[in-house]
């Protein structure tokens, strides 16, 4: 970044790092699928051959709904179980289960966070096949893992973290495609695809209007897209401080479904295929219960909503479907950001690494 | 139930079925250990000589965070890796992963949720040794797993469930214990430190005063306490309908701090143990930054708060403290709830035994 010394006209509009980021998301997917995809893949060769049983996932924040993608993927296409790791137990409690046969996947943008890093080298003492999922491939937590996958997003500077979430699903998504010996070709429409949904920011800021005055927000999924809600929820949180609730459409009607009425607006993130199908029920019911319901999804289910995006989803397999979700989204909390007259870039009390420990 | 027949001078008392449930906490804890507890050693027993290496753990609503809580316990008191199911991955995508040497918890009260079955019994299927945790022996669920603890709570007629909760609490304690051999001797005190507790629900309305008008609430924990943080958001949802977020406390660190300000009222359970000691860092951000922080924990910490609720937790073993922690909360959603003009009773939307598939 050179703005600190070419004067740059545009340096006082509110949210330019997080909307130049956000831009770049089609140069990184197609960055990592021309340069990045032969190392994924001896990585996943490399992990293959030791034959884990079990996979475990540790992250935080935006990183953390990038592994629970994973989970699906690893769950669904290779049917290996997986847990998410509850990381105090190893960091506070000190707790060092036998790890053998056991994967262990760290991803974290910074690969800073010495929680993780200390995480990270007690599974691999405790006998854990090791691989960090990382934006830096020179970070303590690449260095303490026996496996390294580059995102390659280039330097994040927005405290919203957008192009390194895109960039993380894409490598975790040609790390287990490699894991089964496929070669992920289904990814390589997303570059494009991705490209035309920034380019209907105009359609994102006239939903935006809707939320500028909510004073809560429910965002539901099944299946794929639910790690998309619960990123829709958390940059929503993180830009705009709107409180906003995530919840797989089956646990929403164990309960928080009593908070949703004509004033808690709902988005759905309907996926094209079995996750879409399973969510069915649960937009019968909110449809009945009168709710506000914006659809993210493909036509066919934006027509039945109050409103909604259109997803481009025909001829994207389902798996992949969630590296384009989130955009809309993501343009979403920063135009509902920018209505609500914050700055998108300069969110209260976030630090980039979060020296959690 | 005699209601119906026996016309009865409380019936319309808002929330009576709710405080009822919540008051039979005691003698629901006393069964348990006098009654329940050898049929539960056994199960840990038999199961303990098929040596599991993994667990899942499959749940919705409040009995997710009664799993949750048994996840934290397999972890750090056995070394166990455990994982959370995705249970849309068995019962809308068909993965049949290989679950030799795994041990599949499902932990509802009911034990009537089809997707519960379906998944349970696709795990039988797919080689898992199976466990219901259930509060109804004669249900689906028991009936398609090969083990099965009664949780022995009576029936449940309020909504929002409480006395299954600590029930489910305190079984799964029990079975963990047996497991490693232990006979569970730390549970002992906490039918009388339970009574104690639902004695003081005077101070509890006290601090529901303060939450009248709230808009939305954050709660935290970490360690043992978090499922009580989770749960006690859903109570609190499920009842008042106030948007509750609840967070681990370095998930909270990383994003959704930008949203506590001195109008997100901040609930910190501290645990008497590792748990509080690592969630002290976040408590020093909270309080740095003016929040109106309420702790639930031991009195050394609810000085330095806000207000608070004085758990007593000297000489009880941190891993039964959750038993205790989410009684007050209990109480706390149904005063708030009362205070708001609801009745806790009524709750919305809800149906006792979720549909989901």
């Amino acid at each position: 970044m050179t703005a600190a010394a070419t004067p740059d006209p545009l340096s006082d509009l509110p949210g330019r790092i997080m909307a130049g980021e956000m831009a770049e998301q089609p140069a990184v997917l197609r960055r990592i699928l021309a340069e990045g995809a032969p190392a994924i893949r001896d990585v996943a060769r490399r992990i293959a051959a030791r034959a884990p049983r079990f996979v475990l996932l540790t992250a935080r924040g935006t990183s953390d709904n990038a592994a629970l993608y994973a989970k699906y993927l690893l769950e669904i296409r290779l049917g290996l179980p997986c847990g998410l790791t509850s990381m105090s137990t190893t960091t506070a409690y000190g707790a060092r289960p036998d790890l053998t046969d056991v994967l262990v996947i760290t991803v974290s943008q910074s690969g800073g966070s010495p929680d993780l890093v200390a995480s990270t080298r007690a599974a691999r003492e405790a006998g854990a096949i090791t691989l960090a999922v990382t934006n830096n491939p020179g970070s303590p937590l690449a260095d303490v893992s026996e496996y390294h996958i580059d995102i390659m997003a280039g330097p994040e500077k927005a405290l919203p973290a957008t192009k390194t979430y895109t960039a993380s699903l894409l490598a975790l998504y040609l790390f287990v495609e490699g894991l089964r010996g496929g070669d992920g070709a289904p990814a390589q429409v997303l570059p494009e695809l991705a490209g035309q949904l920034l380019a209907r920011q105009d359609e994102v800021r006239t939903l935006a209007a809707r939320y500028r005055f909510a004073e809560r927000m429910v965002i539901t999924s099944r299946g794929y897209g639910y790690p998309t809600a619960k990123e829709a929820a958390l940059k929503l949180m993180e830009t705009s401080y709107i409180p906003a609730l995530s919840y797989s459409g089956a646990d929403l009607l164990h309960g928080p479904l009593a908070m949703v009425d004509n004033v808690s607006p709902v988005i759905a993130v309907v996926t094209d295929g079995k996750g879409g199908e399973a969510l069915q029920p649960v937009l019968d019911r909110l449809r009945g219960r009168g709710a506000d319901l914006v659809v993210i999804g493909p036509e066919s289910q934006v027509e039945q909503a109050s409103a909604g995006f259109v997803l481009p989803t025909r001829g994207v397999a389902e798996e992949v479907q969630p590296v384009l979700e989130i955009i809309p989204l993501q343009l979403l909390a920063y135009e509902v950001t920018i209505a609500r007259g914050q700055d998108p870039d300069a969110p209260r009390a976030l630090a980039k690494v979060t020296e959690t420990h």
